[in-house]
């Protein structure tokens, strides 16, 4: 299910993607800054938006990259404006789309790591299961909070994206 | 994986309820009424947090229950004060508890629908990774969000809980 997963991820980026529109659109509407967005947040010690987005994309990159062996783009947080956001969550699109489910193979007996853990590691179907997946839904769910929370016109619909409905 | 995940799920209502026990402290430290955090909202056309709450809750036990097919208890959204939503939330911990792995045996091919689907359906496994966790996530971090924008002092460890380092 690894794989299916990122499937998703990659889909709720591309809807992400959309959120960011919605938003350039609620600017151009009412004749302000599309890019004060990128320093709105629900409170003084949270992340801003750009960085709950940047966060967003990099958990699922760092997630697939560590999961998989394959290297991903580094990608600096520079972004100063609503459309570099929107180039990074494509890059992060286009990442996964070179990962197979052959890659995953490995995943769930892999040792995966990071500098704060200080030398302790996680297996890998730990780390997928209690940070990544939490991790990447709370990230990108903080987004949409913020921009609902200073009216851009986006619903449920627009979180979920088409369902497999037969 | 189903499993696995619904573990997840039952890890993190556990976390949930201790973000209320953190708003309840709050509350009584600056002397307020700790039943307004039910009606708080982070816009006006979003739920409130007692909603937010019981549809984490809803999802997660009648997801559970739509992929095992083993019935769950109903409980009608009539909660009044944030102890009677951390009842509501342990009770459905209890009952992720009665779902074993087996249970799970048959949950992709299963045939999933609710009455907003107007008679079309979903298999188990698309219902589980489009709609079920995605879902179970928006809410649940709504939930954190508006407990933080209104100063409860919860953080990142109090969403992912503790994680299986080694």
């Amino acid at each position: 299910m690894y794989y299916e997963t990122f499937r998703q991820m990659k889909k709720l980026l591309g809807q992400l993607d959309g959120w960011l529109q919605s938003a350039a659109t609620l600017a151009q509407t009412k004749s302000f800054d599309p890019n004060v967005f990128l320093t709105l947040r629900l409170a003084p010690d949270q992340f801003t938006f750009a960085r709950q987005v940047q966060t967003t994309c990099d958990t699922a990159k760092l997630a697939a990259s560590r999961l998989t062996g394959k290297d991903a783009p580094a990608q600096p947080d520079s972004e100063q404006t609503l459309e570099e956001l929107r180039a990074r969550i494509r890059s992060v699109i286009a990442y996964l789309d070179t990962v197979t489910a052959e890659d995953f193979a490995a995943a769930a007996t892999r040792s995966i790591t990071q500098p704060r853990w200080e030398g302790k590691t996680m297996t890998g179907a730990d780390y997928f299961l209690e940070h990544a997946v939490p991790n990447f839904f709370f990230h990108l769910t903080h987004a949409y909070a913020i921009l609902r929370h200073n009216g851009v016109g986006i619903g449920k619909r627009d979180y979920l994206g088409p369902l497999t409905l037969r």
